[in-house]
């Protein structure tokens, strides 16, 4: 036996930790993002196809989903491709375009995945630190030069969007591939899919696991140039996307408005949240387009509160990370699941 | 913009091409390898697993899912990993075991994805000939001393299973990962798993689209030691099994007497139509521990017998490779498939 049958990168690797998935009911779960709501015909949808065809394989390039994203998108099917949610998308970006030793730049704070997927590809990767505001550092994400920038938009877990001018002064400046991760665009943020046709470089990510609230199917899409997107085909494992996660993707496309209006909804009541968490617990709460808020619950320290809802059975997201310390992400959750959260904070906050 | 947003390499690279997936009815599929029958009970599952919970991530580690497996298969849960397909495990395999350069071994022919995966991965690829009975060449692949080596068993696209002494002394003689790639074994092969606990290089892998019918839900699963199932957890997605495919294969798992019961009798289709191709067409059968046949239809070419039959709405598998131009894989079906098969046979062979 070798020392290791490992890469030693990988056998050095610190993996991402997602969020606590608890087995067991009773939980009031506002850690990972999920949307509160499912749409209606989505099971439907999934029952009529669950007949004898589970034994073929699914259509390995997703060709009746890619067609309903085309027209609601606006997109030519072959400028799309699906995935096993939208992280299987990212890492075939690395696959497709890095070489290992090459550049991979974020900023930080961002989405950890990145960091993650990074490491595990053996490229070098850059963090760029976000201002006080967490402002994108536009003119050094340009100097950086990375053979891929990965920008969500709007950021995790900040909240904060990007402008039109922010996302076109990268593409434009930069070499590489600009990834913007779209997952929380859902929820209100102006889409940079018109940037699309003018910057051969820019690939646009989106999930169906937040707006959509099907986090539990696995169903991410990209949008992207014929170069772009024709690289992820080829380094995709061939049947990457099952048959029933096909069929909810083209069902929840069909609930399109009814998703929207879902997510407005869900905004209302994210202002909300945000107005009782500053003004009733004295919270600094950041500006969010996303469904969920970064709050900074001063002046007890973000840890105690943490661990305080969870040994109430409440789950917030808390983050041992850089400049992450002082704060929780809570996702936005229904009705009860606030007045949960807002009742255990009249215990916790003293 | 640079020359290529894309690697080099994956410019190059020719991707792998899948068998034919018609999206129309009236086809007698016989070139995926697909199982002809569903398993009682899956369907009920899923749909019971069909609620407001598609909202959430699915179980990370699929831990119900590796416990039912750990009990029919008597190896420990940590030691068992689920993957989107077992495509999806060979991916990750190399990914967390290879560096770039660095070599991976395979046997020729085999399936071809293993060339495929290794490419995209940067890998050194060699790939040791079998002799004319497609006898494994053990020793060379000892000499070859890979990082990795693919070792499918049995064999496709020839049918031929590994011995045990061969998989034995494959494990003891290479330092390198000994991935045992057991798609097929559910046919009649014995499975590898007694050399689990001897030898901490070798990773077998498994999946639930061939012997139990669900290649439409993308359920692979791996047995290794901790070190090596360690890693493969620490490079894949973190979600990348969705909630519907883990009940599914729960369910199947249910139903495993059931399911080796109904591949006993595809394996005695699968010997009395070897029977019918050598009698009645005079064609050269390889034999098979597996749901296909290799075929030599001669004196006609096997090209002209593969465009014949799809003219006639029948698809089998023919490869333009290297020593396989002369033969086609024909999956086995069901009893009308075989009709149908035999039916059109009779006009194409003259």
């Amino acid at each position: 036996m070798t020392a290791s049958l490992l890469r030693a990168d990988v056998a050095a690797l610190a993996p991402y930790v997602p969020g606590d998935q608890p087995r067991e009911a009773g939980w009031v779960k506002l850690n990972t993002n999920e949307h509160p709501d499912v749409l209606p015909g989505i099971t439907d949808a999934v029952r009529a196809a669950l007949d004898e065809q589970v034994r073929l394989y699914p259509d390995p390039t997703c060709s009746a989903l890619r067609d309903h994203l085309a027209e609601r998108y606006g997109v030519p099917p072959e400028q799309i491709i699906v995935g096993n949610g939208s992280d299987e998308l990212l890492a075939l970006t690395l696959r497709a375009c890095v070489d290992p030793g090459e550049r991979v730049v974020t900023p930080y704070p961002t989405y950890s995945v990145y960091r993650t997927l990074a490491e595990i590809h053996g490229a070098q990767l850059l963090e760029i630190d976000s201002d006080d505001r967490f402002a994108l550092p536009v003119d050094e994400l340009v100097r950086a030069g990375g053979r891929v920038t990965f920008i969500a938009h709007p950021n995790a877990p900040t909240g904060k969007p990007v402008t039109h001018d922010e996302m076109a002064a990268l593409c434009a400046g930069l070499n590489g591939v600009v990834v913007t991760d779209e997952a929380y665009v859902d929820f209100g943020a102006t889409s940079m899919l018109s940037l699309l046709s003018h910057h051969p470089n820019l690939l646009i990510t989106r999930t169906m696991s937040k707006g959509f609230g099907l986090a539990g199917l696995r169903i991410g899409y990209a949008f992207g140039s014929d170069e772009l997107i024709g690289g992820l085909y080829k380094v995709k494992d061939s049947y990457n996307v099952n048959r029933l996660s096909q069929a909810a993707g083209i069902a929840a496309l069909a609930q399109y408005e009814l998703a929207m209006a879902a997510n407005r909804r869900l905004a209302r009541r994210r202002d909300e949240l945000a107005e009782i968490l500053r003004t009733t617990f004295g919270w600094r709460v950041w500006p969010s387009a996303t469904n969920f808020l970064l709050v900074e619950p001063q002046p007890q320290p973000a840890a105690e509160v943490y661990a305080a809802l969870r040994a109430r059975r409440v789950l917030v997201r808390y983050f041992h990370q850089r400049r992450l310390e002082r704060y929780l992400r809570i996702s936005i959750g229904s009705e009860s699941d606030h007045v949960a959260l807002v009742g255990a904070l009249r215990e916790v906050v003293a």
